[in-house]
């Protein structure tokens, strides 16, 4: 039978959620993850140093196996240079979000302005602290990533020595950026390297394939799995795997994100795959993430079969994607 | 308080369904609209003599008041000009479905061969009767209606007295094709002078606008808005009203349709009045169709009022488009 093996896989972008919510989904990914970035848009955010090691306390306690590292964020707000200094050991990353934009993102930035912006993101330059960016705009909804190249070109402009990385990205144009400032990188989930706007609504509509940003047009998939399977060296794996509980995504105003924790190692094998790229796939989903972090995960061998596995109905109260469906690789071993 | 006059409202696009869903929606729109065209797709779809005649009685069962006429309608397929004679006088228009494209439409045409097509839609021209399309192509869900326009054109050019009749236009694209050619014609649905893709999946996932075709971009909604408030003779009101049991629109893989026929009336004054434009309403919602179908409805006079009115949640199993919601008008007689 077909295997292939992954060292150390990391989740670039990963959300957990707090409570009971933590204690369901934490394990899936520490299962099969050397490590997550995790993300800070709790109720309230992430902000405070004390925050921080509470949360990541509580993600520890939730995991039961000692070799996962949570990579901890905050949520951007302007912060001074002193407080930053103090929690830069704590944190691989800050987290901005326009505000208003997607789950829990009320607090986010409301305005680009970029000298009010200076102090802090020159104090994250100097202390090598990457800025992760939820980019979207407010406006028509398959245009709001691509409106958004702006902004990232200014950050980028501005900003030459900072790290900046384009999350969950779903255009042609966000492809298209990577090359341009020497400083940008992006992450890629792998709803996003299967899914077009026409299986979120083409058919009927799909409420377990709606996420922000939204999956986009047949070509933006093409941009997506070419720089993804030839595993781009500023391009990473980051599931944006967010747990909602079922009746919160099947009913009507169903809430945005696609649960893919415990099946995105499974799926990245089969598109690499499918594309006979399985050799780019640790790339991919490891060893870009770690030049461009700098970070040394803990070891961690999985090897995964190329066998049928039928996804769960449900982890605890949520609903994976492709649920009840078939798919083509599964987990066989883990060291 | 303001008030405005309909008179003689005609919906050219309704869907009744049948049995238990035609004894709920049906006496809605006999109430406030002198005459709707009766759309053919039931399972199996309405295609003979007998089944017309007999789904027109069902109708006329379900309605309580005399002032309504059904105009009937048969699900195209490539007839003969003998049987087209037969059903002329109980007919008004043939609905044509590309196969698989929308609700029960399997039985539809699966490929645009003119010269097969030839022998039905010359004797439909020659008998006057008028060609009503879903004009989707089964491409990327953003693009369907854009991309079939050319088989608009190919049937335009090829069957130059043929009335075709666009339906539930969305785009631009279809704006553009109305001075295009003398013998196409346009129905354009309220929700679409409405909702944008921003509705359905803009914020949260939004199962009660989710329709085919879907709402498309700003561009097309201003496109749409432009001929329909300035009663452009070519373009009628349809409701394209499509009842599916809450169930079917609250679960995964929710059904495509918007049920608006107890508040389309209301909502076509809210809009029009909004733009200063209540004076071309009369044409758009009645007088545009009587030219176009040669049709002489029964008197009917509708009186609203501006006050507000709060949709209620469900008629029967139903949920209507705004449930609980608060419209600008009202119906406050009729006569």
């Amino acid at each position: 039978m077909k295997t292939h093996t992954i060292l150390m896989p990391l989740d670039m972008h990963l959300h957990l959620r707090d409570a009971v919510m933590l204690e369901t989904v934490a394990p899936l990914t520490a299962y099969s993850y050397s490590g997550a970035i995790i993300m800070p848009n709790l109720v309230p955010p992430v902000t405070t140093l004390e925050d921080v090691k509470a949360y990541k306390q509580r993600v520890m306690a939730a995991v039961p196996n000692d070799n996962f590292e949570p990579y901890m964020t905050i949520f951007y707000k302007n912060y001074d240079k002193a407080f930053l200094e103090s929690i830069a050991s704590e944190i691989v990353a800050i987290k901005l979000y326009p505000a208003g934009i997607t789950t829990n993102s009320e607090g986010g930035v409301s305005s680009f302005d970029i000298e009010e912006m200076r102090p802090t993101l020159e104090a994250m330059s100097e202390l090598e602290i990457p800025l992760c960016v939820h980019g979207e705009t407010d406006g028509f909804v398959m245009d709001r990533e691509a409106e958004f190249m702006p902004v990232y070109e200014l950050l980028a402009k501005n900003f030459p020595k900072l790290k900046i990385i384009m999350e969950h990205i779903t255009t042609k144009a966000a492809v298209d950026m990577l090359d341009k400032y020497e400083n940008l990188y992006a992450t890629i989930t792998v709803h996003h390297l299967l899914l077009t706007l026409d299986d979120v609504i083409g058919g009927m509509m799909m409420p377990h394939h709606f996420c922000k940003p939204i999956a986009k047009r047949p070509e933006d998939l093409d941009a997506l799995l070419t720089v993804a399977l030839s595993a781009h060296p500023k391009v990473m794996f980051g599931s944006d795997s967010a747990p909602h509980p079922q009746h919160a995504k099947e009913s009507c105003g169903c809430a945005a994100g696609v649960f893919t924790a415990p099946i995105s190692l499974q799926l990245l094998c089969e598109i690499f795959e499918q594309y006979d790229k399985l050799d780019n796939l640790q790339a991919f989903v490891s060893d870009n993430a770690q030049n461009i972090y700098g970070i040394c995960p803990e070891f961690k061998e999985v090897t995964l079969e190329k066998r049928t596995f039928v996804v769960p109905e449900k982890y605890g109260s949520v609903v994976p994607m492709y649920a009840g469906e078939a798919i083509a690789w599964a987990i066989e071993s883990i060291d």
